[in-house]
């Protein structure tokens, strides 16, 4: 389905983007941004996370979410899955559509989940046969800190290329690399993702980008141009680290539509549509929206 | 001087960054602020706008701006000539270096100075005339909607190949090339560089680009990536177009050399120094900064 021309956006809003607001958005207000996005054409986002709810509160209704999903046909609505707990949550309220999260990095893999990144790639292995075995149909793994991490630093392309051969390995075939400080400059991504595609030139990568020093748009050029046709973002550019405080979310769903419009792409997303569900989530959140696109279209005002 | 990892970056936020302010900094404070820029590191800025003050009444105290400016041993303290009129004001004041800034597009042409994008060349070629005359040293041209126009849309590159030669045939060396609205994409921004880079290869290209849509770092890689190593800025990414109510401004130096330092190019520029400045301009404005680091490193808090 997916030519040259097209580009798959996941809107990662309300998992990634609300899992650091202090403001907890009731089940009904998430269903009804959910609706939104649908309805401006975004096809695939994340819509919870069964991480343990007192780690990340914001998640907790992640259950009743997914109970109450709308029939959406042809979308990907997916949940996280950092472990095989949260595996059985998503199993038992039948989930189609999962990512698993693991670090790439010993810092952050330790400090998240008290486990190595060796540990966190075998307990990704039992969360996927998990998954597989309980007739999940789409389990693709989530790899955080794949460029920079908050405790290790810079993270060398021949550990990323270990950790994502692991995966490989293992039998994933799309796996999406995080700049989760948004710390990555642009030669890196490409660079990395140039390697990746063609080590493993069977597996569908994509990026989940931030745009905590402003280098988003840049680093998703980056990975267009070593063929990358799919990216995370979150409406209004919502989101940010807990551990870097001020710093901005994701890169916005609205500013990369904004320019792979401009530079000929297709992401079937309508930028007036996805006004409509911007004002909904700054009302929401009562405050202002992250995006440039939102400033300078006057969204927020 | 400049070898290929060296990148120089000019500030405007003296410029171009107060031009659309409602705002009016007393001359003190903006020769605070460019002292301030200068021990930070950088080594060119622009420093005012010989522009009608009735237009620009930020501007109105280019004059008096210029007439007391420190002693800045190897920096270029530029400032920007629209006319006969502003060049003769320059040299009143014995500005050494100046950027004759014109229109590639008819309708801004038009709208700005109420001249053809052919009389505003024959405009730029007698006040360079003049002010060569006076013994100005360094005199370099402008191109304001070099790649999209608020009038005329995109801007086909034949067009501003067109312009440029123009500027080349009368003997500019070095000449700036503006994404004025930001709505410049980078394969826009590339294709147009690489092109002028190879047609006019004795002439030295610079960008001047705004972050409106929040591709200004997409678009900085976009020239690195053909060569350019002289990128305008603006101290905390202040600036916007009038005719773009809630624009963001210029891409923020601050951006521009975390990126860069990110990317291994020197800009002679240090952060921590640069932080001061941003903060003595947060304050002399009364309201935050734009810029992505400014938000990620506390500066704004």
């Amino acid at each position: 389905m997916t030519g040259p021309d097209q580009v798959v956006i996941t809107d990662v809003a309300l998992r990634d983007g609300l899992q650091n607001q202090s403001r907890m958005l009731a089940t009904e207000t998430k269903l009804s941004l959910l609706h939104q996005l649908l309805t401006a054409g975004v096809r695939s986002m994340e819509v919870g996370s069964f991480v343990h709810p007192r780690l990340v509160p914001t998640m907790a209704d992640t259950d009743e979410m997914c109970r109450r999903l709308p029939p959406a046909p042809g979308a990907q609505l997916l949940v996280l899955v950092p472990n095989l707990k949260g595996a059985e949550r998503a199993i038992g309220v039948g989930v189609r559509h999962v990512r698993i999260v693991l670090s790439a990095t010993e810092g952050h893999s330790r400090s998240n989940t008290n486990r190595s990144v060796s540990e966190g790639l075998e307990e990704t292995r039992r969360v996927r046969d998990a998954l597989h075995a309980a007739g999940v149909p789409d389990v693709t793994a989530a790899v955080a800190t794949a460029f920079v991490c908050p405790f290790d630093g810079v993270v060398p392309l021949d550990h990323l290329h270990g950790v994502v051969a692991r995966l490989v390995q293992m039998g994933f075939g799309e796996i999406s690399l995080s700049d989760t400080l948004g710390k990555a400059h642009p030669d890196q991504v490409e660079q990395a993702v140039a390697v990746m595609r063609d080590d493993f030139p069977q597996t569908a990568f994509s990026l989940h980008l931030h745009d905590t020093y402003g280098m988003g748009l840049a680093n998703v050029v980056a990975g267009l141009r070593q063929g990358i046709r799919a990216f995370d973002g979150a409406l209004g550019g919502i989101g940010g680290c807990p551990f870097a405080p001020g710093a901005a979310g994701n890169v916005a769903t609205e500013d990369v539509v904004f320019m792979l419009q401009a530079m000929g792409y297709d992401t079937g997303i309508d930028l007036d549509a996805l006004a409509g569900a911007a004002a909904e989530l700054r009302a929401a959140l009562e405050g202002p929206l992250e995006s440039a696109v939102s400033r300078a279209l006057g969204w927020t005002t």
